[in-house]
């Protein structure tokens, strides 16, 4: 069984309502690390996270693209560190999101493909794909700039752009 | 009391996660129209949903912008068609979305406004904004480009590229 990543992350930034293992509300989405530098996550929706009847809410497909990309991000900056095996990850939070709805994505398991695509200082960006159906075709390519949270905390005046 | 969008949508397709009056487990978003072609929708987040602690989740902001776009986009719609108070509102969905999360949002009710900034044949595009906190300072831009259902349905292997 592989540890998803975002069970790395320190207690007091695991409440996301997309990816906090402490929200008892919340979707609970995992990523892991795939081959070839490639994160997953698998994701399987319930029956009333619908869009048209038969086909996956948008507003989902962005929540687990979002914390799929956070948590890739994280990974990778992780993975830099030197002794890393000692600190939790480093979190991210989302700055922009771009995406493309090409198909709806049938309602059914569907799974996000990510990988960093460029990485500058505290900023990141990630590319996300969801497959869909039984074919596992894609549906929605996405683009994520994610910036890294300082580990002194998060101020609230913090600015994204 | 002003009715809805939302409200005015057909029966089979309001089961929306996001937006339909019909999902009994969704976050019934509602938008209105407001002054000066402005459409606006005030949603209540919960506790829990939270992104890092004291802020809305990105993923929740993307799916009330989601519906907000298609809301609009349908009010426009069914303002410009002929003896339109005879028919329910054109249903639009969403084939790209782009938002900026310029700050964090505030966990509080937040306002978002919508209003089209394109208009041609199916595709037409909406721009929003939301507003957080107690002085609704804008937090987040963006930009949906939705597509109209056509009458006949919603064909399975529509392309929304």
């Amino acid at each position: 069984m592989i540890r998803p990543i975002q069970s790395h992350y320190p207690d007091e930034w695991s409440h996301c309502y997309g990816c906090g293992r402490l929200n008892e509300k919340g979707y609970h989405i995992q990523s892991v690390q795939g081959e070839a530098g490639i994160t997953v996550c698998e994701f399987r929706p319930e029956p009333w996270h619908t869009a048209l009847p038969g086909y996956v809410y948008g507003g989902l497909l962005a929540s687990v693209i979002d914390c799929h990309a956070t948590g890739t991000a994280a990974a990778h900056a992780h993975r830099l560190e030197e002794e890393h095996e000692r600190h939790p990850y480093p979190r991210f939070v989302t700055a922009s999101l771009t995406i493309d709805f090409l198909k709806p994505t049938p309602l059914a398991p569907f799974r996000v493909e990510g990988r960093i695509l460029e990485h500058q200082g505290r900023r990141i960006v990630v590319a996300c794909t969801v497959g869909g159906g039984a074919h596992l075709l894609k549906t929605v390519e996405a683009r994520i700039t994610v910036v890294r949270i300082p580990d002194s905390g998060w101020p609230a005046t913090a600015s994204l752009g």
